[in-house]
């Protein structure tokens, strides 16, 4: 890793743009194996009339994209929050190596909750996942943004 | 519905034409309210170097484009296969009413297997499901093209 910025750091600055657009405020960073940003996203489900455009699914799609390749088999994927079903299920389509997430999301996570689609025989693909990194900042964010919206 | 041609038979076609370009030949198509098409597309995951690329997606994703809106409540989408638990989450986050599919997929369905997801209690929205329309069509163009693979 190149050292002065944690990749979990820039997919916090995500999350935070994205508060700011009156997005829900999860942000993602797809790292390359020399710890290189291919891509980084926050939420735009809203402002691009996109039912998918959650962070990961934007950060896998952007990094893709400048790898010209659907697999990113050596790539890493860091979000501030517990991925949902569908992110899950692209992070193992997208056969991404590693998985660091922030807050835990009882509600609608689909890694450690619901599903557990990570543990779905069907799912072809299970990367390395860590969860609970920088947690404290990632949950600050979300309950700020569902406070301020009562 | 307008009548002339079905739902599944344009979601068949984009199968065809997605087979053609060395796609996984599946399709999709969403419809709205009075049996208009929305927006309809095959699997292009190869060809666009993007891992979500995948019929229900695009279509999904088209279909919230030309509404202006990230929830398509009154609108149906019909796919040529069961979906994948990626595809299945996103069609309960874009709101769809009614869920109309092909073939079975025990390998990578999430819908009647796998996981299941609709039947998960933090999936929020369920839409109304058919399954096995036009089942034997949709099935022989997979087989087709993965005996052609071989």
């Amino acid at each position: 890793m190149s050292g002065v910025t944690s990749p979990m750091a820039v997919a916090l600055a995500e999350a935070e743009k994205a508060a700011a657009q009156g997005e829900t405020p999860v942000g993602a960073v797809v790292i390359d194996a020399a710890g290189n940003v291919l891509a980084s996203a926050g939420n735009r489900v809203e402002q691009d009339h996109d039912p998918t455009a959650h962070a990961e699914i934007l950060a896998l799609r952007a990094a893709a994209a400048r790898r010209a390749t659907a697999r990113l088999v050596d790539c890493d994927l860091w979000v501030t929050l517990e991925p949902c079903a569908m992110c899950a299920a692209a992070i193992a389509l997208a056969r991404i190596r590693r998985l660091y997430f922030g807050a835990w999301d009882p509600k609608g996570g689909a890694v450690e909750h619901g599903p557990r689609l990570f543990t779905q025989p069907t799912l072809h693909h299970r990367p390395e996942i860590y969860g609970g990194i920088d947690e404290r900042r990632a949950a600050e964010l979300l309950r700020g943004f569902f406070r301020d919206r009562r």
